[in-house]
This record gives C-alpha cells, structure tokens and sequence, in this order.
C-alpha cells in the first residue's frame, strides 16, 4: 500500500484523490491546499489529514504527491518532490514558459519518476487505436487527423490565465499527435481565429484553429480546434495507414436511437470532459500506482517540454501566418 | 430486341414501361388498359401504342407481357398470355384465393415462362444478404427476423380489395421467408391486431402482425408488420446464422448527418417503396429480359401459390389464436 | 453508513461485495458461504469478517443483505432475512418452482423490503429508453422487440441446474417486457430449438427461442433467445411506438474503426455480461443503498413471481406447440 | 426535344453518351472522335452518328455539345462551340494552364452558356449538405473539412499527363471549398508528400496532401487528399457551423453487416468514381437539359478559373514551404 497526498483541492484533484482511494495499492494520506475550506473539505471526504506541501515532503511514508494544483506551480511543487524523494504524478501543462521548463530538465527530465498527465494517452478508446497502429497491421502510418473541440467556451477569466489556446487546450493534441506518430513534428502553420466570442479575442487569445505539422519523416498531421462545438464533446481522430484507416470516435451519452420522420437520431455526445474521460483517470491512478511500485512513467517530463515546444512554434506561426520549425 | 406489351397503365405499369424502354434489349410496344386515357398517356410518353389485350397476345411480334393491372386479372391474363405463348412477367400476388390459384397450376406451373414479381427479391442489398447466407462462411442459418413497417397506412379502399394484410404486404415476408431459409414452414402463429386506425378494423382487417414461422427442419422465423412506422420505410432483415449475424439495413435518403446538443441524427429512412425498390424495380425487368431471351424464371407461379399459402393460414392462426399447420 | 452481509461469494457475491465497498453508505461487514475458502478468501480481499447466516441475521448492527447464493437458497434465506427485520437484495430468479414462490406471497409481498435484482432494468441505456416511453413523446407504446442472446452457451452442468433456458435466461426478458410494456402479458407462444449444442437437448433444455407475448390492452412483444450468438453480448430492445421507433444498442468495447478493403469494421461487443452489465450492477447497489435508508423497492418478489409465471406459460407452450394463457 | 453531340468517346464520354440517350428531352445526333474506331462503337451503341467537330457546328439542328475530349483540348472547343452558338457542357478542369485560361475569359465569360462539369456539386449528398448549410438552421459556417482520397493510384502515364495532383484531383475539392463556403480563399498552405508510390515523385507529382485554406472572412478550410486510400473511395465532408456539425458520409455497396467475433463490418465502400458518382453524371445531363431550355449554368467557366488559381497557389506553396496568397 503506497500512500500519497494530492496538492490541490479543485476541480481535477477531487477526481485525482477519489480515484486514488479507490484503488486498492493507493492510500490518500494528505490534502494539501493554500484554501483552508477546499482542503478540509476533501480531506473529510477521503479520509485523509490536511497538511503542508513541507509536512507532506517531509514524511518519509509518503510515496508520491499528485500535483494537481495551478499550472504556475506545477514545475516548482514537481523541482521540490522529486528532490524530497517522491514519485511524482503532475498534471498538464508542464509550464507555460518553454525556457524555464527547459531549465527543470537536469532535475526533472531522464530518469526522475515524474509522470506528467496527459489523460487522453489512457484512454481506452485512443489506447486501443496506439496499439492497432503499432500493431503494424495496416502498414505504416502516414497521415493522422486529429479533431478537438470542446463542447462550449471557458470563462473568459479563464481564458486570461490559460497560456493561450495552443497551450492550454492543443497542447493534449501535440501530444497526441508525437505519441500517435511516434517522432517529432518539424515544422507547424496554424491558422487561428476568433468565431465563437469576441471576448476571446479581446483577451488576447482564439478559440479554432486548423494546425498542420509536418514530421521529419515526411508523415503529415492534421489537427481541428474549437473551443464550442455546439453538439458536445468532439474527440476524434482518424489514422491514415498505407492499408487502410484506423478511427476511434465520440462517447454517446446512450446507446438509445430515436427514429422518426425527420431521421434516427442518437443521444447526445458526452459533454464533460470529466465524463468523457472518468476512464482514463481512473488508469492514469492505476499507472501511478506501477511508478510508485517501481516503473518508468509512460509519459514524462521531456513529453511536456516537447508539446511546449510545438505549442509555442504554432503561436508564432498563428501570428506571423506562415510555417514555422519547431525548435526541440 | 424483344417487344413487350404493359397491362395495366397504373402506378406500377408506369414504372414498369420506363424500365423497360430504358433497357437497351427491350422495346415496349403495346399500352393495354380499359381507362382509354390512362392508356394514352403512357402509350404517349414512352413512345408505344395503345391495344387491346386480344390485339397484344394475337400480334406474333410481342414476345411477352407483363401484367400490372388489378389483382384479381392476375390469373385470368397470365393463363391466356401463356397459352398465347408469350412470357410474363406478373405482378404478385399471384390471386387472393388459394383454391383459385392452385386449380392454374397445371398451365402456369412447371416449365411455363411466368415470373412473378416479388420485387424484394431483386432488391441488390437483400440479394447480397442471400449470397452471404449461401456462401456458407457464416454457418448455418438458424434463425430470421424479417421486419417489414410501411410509412403510412393506405386508404380504407385499398384496405377493402387488398386481401387483408396478410396476402397483400405480409406476403412479400412470407416469400423472402422461404427465399432466405430455402425450405417451407410447416406451421405459422400470427398475433395480429389494429392499433393504427379504427377504420381498418372496421374494414375486417389488422395493420399490426407479429408472426412465427417455423419450418420442418426446425429453424425459426419471425415476421414484424405494420401499416404504419412513424420513421419512413422500414425494411430490415436479420440472419442468424451459426458463425454470427448477416444483416441487411434501411435506405437512407442521404449519407448527410446532422449533430447537435440533441445527438446526431441521419437524414429520413426512404419514404416510398418506388423509391426504396426503384433499383429492384430495374433489376426485374433485367431478369425479363434473360427470360425473354430464354432463361429460367427466378421465381415463378409456384413461389406465388406457396406464399398464398402461407398467408391463408396466418389468418387463420390469426382469427383463431392458435398455432397451424402451413398447408402446402 | 449502513452495515451489511453478503451471502454467497461466488461470482455475482463478488461483484456485489465489491460494489458494497465502494458505495459510500454502505460496510460490507459480513460474507457467508459455506465454502470456508470462498468466505475467507472475499472477506480478506474486502475487509470483513466470515459469519454464518445466523450470526449476521442475530447482529442488530446489519441493516440489509444480499443474497447472492444458489437459487434453492433464495426463497429460505429471503424469509429469514426478511422475518429478522434485514432489507433483502435478492438475486434473480426468486425461485424455479411457481407454487412454491407463490407461497412465500404473504411474507415477501407487500411491503416487504425485498428488492430483485433484475439487473437490467438498472442499466442506463434500458433505463433511458424506459424513460423515453414513459415521457409519452413518441406516444404509446405499441410493440416490442428484445433481443438477448449470449455469446456462448454455458455448461452442460450449469444447464442442469438452471432450471431451464426459460426460467434461467429469458426470465430477464420476461421482466423487461413487464417492465417497459407497463402490463401484463395474458398469452404467449413460445416456439424453442435445441440449434447450437446436442448436449443441451440430451440434458431436457433448449439453447434457442423466439416467443411471442400479447397483452391485455393489445399490444405484441416479441422476445428472441440464443445461447450462441457467435459475435458477442447481443442486447437490443426495439420499441415501436405510435410516433416512431426507440432503439437501445449493444455495447461495443471500444469506438475504434477499421476501415479496408472488406469494410467497415467496429471492434468486438462485449463479451461477457459481468462487463456489459458492470454499470448495473453499481445502479443496483445504490439502489440498495436508498432501500436501506427507507426507500422502496423498484422491483420486489411480485416482479418475480410475475416472471416466474410466464416463464412456466412459455415452457408449456414450447412443450405442447400451442399458445397458451399466461395464470397470474 | 433537344439534339447534342459528345465530343470525345472515352471513359466519361460514353457516360455522357448514355445519360444524355436516357433523358426524356435530349437526343444524342453526334458522337466525336479522332480515332474512327471508339467513334462508330460508340455510336452503334447510343444510335447516333459519327461527326467530325466542324460538322457538328455546323449543324444548326445541334443545340448543344459535350466537350469530354482530352483536357488540352477543353477550352479551344468550348471557344469554338460557343463561337458557334451552342451551349456547352464541358469536363473538368477548363485547362491546366492559368494564363492561358483567363485569356479566354472574354469569350467563355460573362453570359456564355458554357456549364462546367464539377460533378460533385450534382451528387445529391452533398448538394443536401449544401442546401442544409444554406439554410441557415445550423448557424454560420465556420469551418470546413473536405476528405477526398482516391481508392488507387492512376497509371503512371495518366500522372504525367494531369498537370499534377492539385490541378487534377484537387481542383475539385478547391470547387467544393468555394462552394460550400460561398466566397473565396485568399490564402493557402499545402503541405504535399509521396507516400505511395515512388514513381509518382520520378514523374515530378505527390499522392498525398493536407490543405489550408483561409478566406477573406476568416473562415478555414482543410483538404485531405491521398491517392490511395486502401479502402475505397473516400468522399467526405464536415461542415463545422456556429450551432452544430453537418457532415456527409460515404458511400457504401449494400446496407448489408456482418456481426462475428471481430466486430460489426460493413460492406465495402464504393470503390470506383464512376459508380459513386453515377447519380451526379444524371444529374448533371438533367441541368444541361435545363440549359437547353434557356437557364443560367450553375457552375461555369469562372468557377473553372477560380478553381486553378488556386491548385496553382497550392502548388507554388507545396514547393517553397510557405503561405501564398491566391491570386484572383
């Protein structure tokens, strides 16, 4: 039994702390967060002690910390943990500043066991289309499609402090799409626009965008932002092989159908990504819980800064509307 | 090139004429119908002329006829183009009454050149279902559901002449029954009733059926009717077969979906069976031009009387709530 | 947070005891089987404690049980949890012998606070397409379609036991057609094959079925068994209403596509019911959950009886080839 | 009743050839063609006559011609029938050269009855798409995804000759684009590659592209072709609008599935152009017929230039790695 705190009380960390109490090698020991009210909160509901990220660092009983807190923090709580000794599990985005995540990498990068959560990669739909791509069955990957778009628009507080678009949301498709292909984009052009709110663009930021990146390879990948869908949650992709197309597709809400005279209908696409994806946490714990019994993570501290990399090329490339290399 | 002559100026007849003007070894010469102008005006739009039935067996020239006028002539013109020894291409149902029907046996059994048009048969998806099932990769066939649903009910006229339900639409399952399982049933329970309109309960009949079939080698069979579907067209067939499913679906009116909040939803089912069978309808006047050239009739006089059959002991096991013995 | 017992730790026990645990009202405190091993084995695995069933029923501390042993035992140990004040999850079939349940009416019926675990009826995509006949939008109901076919026949030796395909697995449509029709059935025909397995004839049963239930106000279901189906967990229910069609689907293991040369390929259903049902069963034990805070059961020993009944109706029918009344 | 001629007895001319005999108000008088041989076969089969093209234009009883000659020929006939006084129907693309193109604008411009064979706007699928994009109900069109990937590679020979991908497959994605997004795109981005053949890139082409058009509103456009899709004919498109997602599929061979351990597979999809696009060749003899009659051509010379102003964009854009501006 591996016990562990979660660092942030919000939104993401309840999941992270409900699904860590839930799996039978996991022990939520702490809860730790600056909000007196959220940490005693969730810490009731678990069954765990509310404490300092220092109390918690220094209890040699804990085995790791999910760090689940503002984005902003993610690389100093991550610096800190894995120097006290800690399996780390740190949510997405590793940074917003490509430099200094760059600067982490002695401590961070090679072999310290900091497992970044990138959900989609652990879900059992786009798991099941890795491996039949790898599988090698239908030849080689050529092209790849990816369609990401949200069901509506955050608040535009939200917004402000997001990092952007590219690096908020496209970053899980950046990710997608070098874990997909398996190498690295070289060069990027992403044409971005403002559709859904003009609050959006006021803030400094867009909400579609069309991204093409090229590997170096020659595959080539496509991918489809919007921050509104207007029919819920749209994860798609598609992989073009040399013998044929592999597809995973959208969670209906059911499996019902409605059939009248204007056509069969299906029920509605899952809208939360919370839903769409209770999945993937779910193994994302489960694979928290191999690190802290010894594994390597699947997806580290290098992947974070690779999709940074790309996030911050596909910027540039949005503002100054040509293509762009991606500086690795 | 052969030349034909139409019975019947009807809906139908007319799509029948314009088959078989369109197929490039069929000249449609002769309109036969006692409505003077409705001979004329297809006479007039597919280039033929109008005659009489006596003029059309008498003319050497005419190879054969096809007869799309009024059920109860069915028997009566096919006896008299065949002794004439001109080929048919009938309409179904064959007649209403058995007795009627198997009394012609002798003249339109056998060898006789008369193809019976169960149009259903000639449908390319339903024909591709049967290929499959005869192919033998999917085992033996064990089971079938066939589920036949019209759009709208018709009117309370056409309700009084039709027959009853049983050998106006479900004979078309009764026949693709026998097609798809290759053997006759031996005995039929038929749980009908009228949940559509009043009116046709008043008329003496049902709009509603479910049936079971089952056959001396012990498959079983089951039959869906209704006048009325609320969706369209519904025309589905289900294959049981050892090694999985075969399963033949409905025709869309578009390949164009729509999604919103409230699911995703395909275009209308196809509405009209001249819609739905247009491609069947082509497919017959095909086969009648390899009978007029000689060949073999797919299904003829016999497959009517057997379905007739069939039909009078569904309203029998209907009237009576029993199970009963397919009398063949 | 309410105490309670597990009877039985096989399979189902299993699933029940871990379900417990998880729910956020309820203590597995309590597993009893008499296969010490089993008993042990479970406790350990969910942190309670071996008794016997007279230790649990003595224990003023245990709020409710499940009863999740051999169907013999359902009857006997409903009676007596019953009879000591418990509230009862009960597993399906109450009972194979129709007198015999009949009989425990005065004390199972009623009030009582025993709840069946028809687990259907708390799946989400049944439970949906309940909701949606119910909300009177697609007007009423008028016939029904269950199809419910396993992907392979169990053994020979479970046949044995199991009452017979009736009342062991068709039992689960009988309820379904029940619940979502909103009446009972006052006939049926059931017309049964033995196609997949000589051994399961040899034993008395039958592996394949389709039956035809007709209710007192009119309406027709049809209900379509195998024990084979070759392609997986096969679970459609088709409801035929006044203004169109309500549909549930099977459930595939992931949404991944191949497209090739031969087609469109989804993946495989799921296979096996403790996975197509694993959303069910967690329903089914909250449902528990709000019993044991004084709620009543959405479905009790009458339910069960009730299916019972036509269970025994249908067997004879298959027997005799006839139709025969349905004795509530 | 009006008479044409069909210049040119390949592939698609025999197409033309048989729809225009098909139709109730046009008649076949003249098939053209340098070699004698496909000239008089295709004649003897429609019954029309052979002619050179000097005859036909001088033949005042010609209303009008199909130019489906070799595309280097396309826009001195269409000059020359024009200059004539017939209305044209003329195979796609106009030409291959720009410059060239344009300098005819004064002649094949404006009011001339020349009708450019963008077959795709006349498949009914996508024409409902456009109809449902048009009609408001959805929003604005924000985005739009054009999926176009041929089954197999032509020959190589076929390659040398066709001006290259952009001018020869996806000038008709460049013709959707325009149409489905009603305005024109100013920019383009192709990123182009050889993944299928190796001799496709000896002969100076690529087989596989990912597009971007942005245009003068700010909507974006993705066009993904490929020559080898291994699965058939891969003709779909998403039509992202500020309410909901209007996508039109494929085209598939028979409604038949086959359900086994696997998975659920369709059919094969229609794999060759001609039979996918069979009703679209139909549809557009029927709007020649209306041109015959005196209507404006739907689609005409300019949208011809148009759409190679833009495969020339393309391609400057796949050779140098940079967004180009189209030049309109």
């Amino acid at each position: 039994m591996h016990d562990i705190a979660v660092i942030g009380a919000g939104r993401i960390g309840k999941i992270h702390a409900a699904n860590a109490n839930a799996h039978p090698r996991i022990r939520l020991k702490y809860v730790v967060d600056p909000v007196a009210d959220a940490a005693q909160s969730l810490a009731s509901a678990t069954g765990a002690s509310v404490a300092t990220l220092d109390e918690v660092l220094a209890d040699s009983s804990v085995a790791g910390v999910v760090i689940a807190s503002s984005t902003d923090t993610h690389l100093d709580y991550g610096l800190r943990a894995i120097g006290a000794g800690k399996s780390v599990f740190c949510e997405k985005p590793i940074d917003l500043d490509l430099q200094k995540a760059r600067a982490a990498a002695p401590a961070l990068g090679g072999d310290a066991p900091l497992f970044l959560g990138f959900n989609r990669r652990f879900d059992p739909n786009f798991r099941r289309l890795y491996d039949r791509i790898n599988s090698g069955e239908m030849g080689r990957l050529e092209t790849l499609h990816i369609i990401s778009h949200d069901p509506a628009p955050p608040s535009i507080d939200y917004v402000r402090g997001s990092g952007g678009m590219f690096k908020d949301m496209t970053i899980h498709d950046f990710d997608m799409a070098r874990w997909l292909l398996g190498e690295e984009p070289v060069d990027v052009y992403a044409a971005g626009a403002t559709m859904v709110d003009p609050a959006i663009a006021e803030a400094g930021d867009i909400d579609t965008a069309k991204i093409i990146l090229r590997t170096a390879s020659g595959r080539i990948c496509v991918i489809s932002n919007s921050r509104r869908s207007g029919y819920g949650y749209d994860q798609r992709i598609e992989a073009f092989c040399a013998k044929g197309l592999l597809r995973a597709g959208n969670m209906v809400s059911s499996t019902v159908e409605t059939w009248t005279a204007t056509g069969a209908s299906s029920d509605p696409l899952q809208n939360f990504f919370l839903d769409r994806y209770a999945q993937a946490y779910r193994e994302e714990m489960t694979h928290f819980a191999e690190i802290l019994g010894g594994a390597n993570p699947l997806v580290g501290f290098q992947d974070g800064v690779a999709a940074l990399a790309i996030a911050e090329a596909a910027l540039e490339s949005h503002l100054t509307a040509a293509v762009l290399n991606v500086a690795h």
